[in-house]
């Protein structure tokens, strides 16, 4: 059975977990405190040299992370994943399009502001991740303007990728009901 | 025929230009100047909404953007792809460590010092940038220990995309004499 080494809370984990319950994959998820630099213990980094969650277990040795790699080799083969190399191309481009564009202002934000609190030293990164965050929506909200997915009309783990920071935005600082295609 | 829009000296776009080129896909190159904010104007935006290089022209109206994205889309079916779905997945995980964990720190202190000639404005950010950077290096240093890809021994697209802004990494300011691996 697959381990997800993870914390619920964190929305690159959350996709994970997001997917496992839609194709019904039985697992086993186990907490990781973040807080308490559990990724940074000897036996987590033989799981993720880069010390960083999610991780995948898969029992036969091997561990896979990085959270939308982790997607798409969950999807293979399933509804959340299209067939044509193109457009599973595009799914793609969506899931860098959060890694880079998307996760590192608003994730970013959010873990300074809920996690953290908003400690003084740190109020300066947490406003200067604003632009970029409302940058990245935008991109979102104008491609959603015409289609309700972000591939060829179809749900897959394109948007479980986008959703999991975006429908948590708010929490850093993000207001959403700028954007109109949100309500 | 294929277009690609970018800029040579970009390591993203250097990727592209590498597997266009091991693989003998015809293509133009058509020079985007981003200092110039080229990327910035309506005509470039409606092929990427990112506003970001490269990006690819299809020649069927159709445009892909987002640089391991288009390299996923070109290396299909090639000997830069292996068809195993827990590899290919394994591909993808290093490609994401590439735009997360290794692009955000050496590419952008590389173009803070290259491209804008280190600027005392920037100075505090492009120090900022070292310590994640060298995290990056040291954990592909690890990995490329004990192999000389990164996925299964067999040169791949994973590789193609971190070598990119590796081999220019010393224009960031990095020194990779650090690194035993790379001598």
């Amino acid at each position: 059975m697959y381990k997800v080494y993870g914390d619920m809370l964190s929305g690159n984990c959350y996709k994970i977990k997001l997917v496992l319950e839609h194709l019904g994959i039985a697992h086993e998820w186990i907490h990781v405190d973040i807080l308490n630099k559990e990724t940074h213990a000897p036996a987590f980094k033989k799981m993720n040299p880069n010390a960083r969650i999610p991780a995948l277990d898969l029992g036969n040795g091997e561990y896979l992370w990085e959270s939308n790699a982790i997607l798409y080799f969950l999807s293979q083969n399933s509804d959340l994943f299209p067939s044509d190399s193109f457009l599973q191309a595009r799914v793609l481009q969506w899931q860098f399009f959060e890694q880079y564009s998307h996760e590192p202002y608003i994730a970013t934000a959010r873990y300074i502001n809920k996690y953290l609190g908003l400690p003084k030293a740190r109020e300066a990164e947490y406003h200067g991740k604003q632009t970029g965050g409302h940058h990245a929506l935008s991109v979102m909200n104008q491609h959603l303007s015409s289609t309700n997915f972000f591939v060829d009309g179809q749900y897959s783990i394109a948007d479980i990728s986008l959703f999991a920071y975006t429908h948590v935005a708010h929490e850093g600082g993000f207001d959403l009901s700028d954007y109109p295609i949100s309500a």
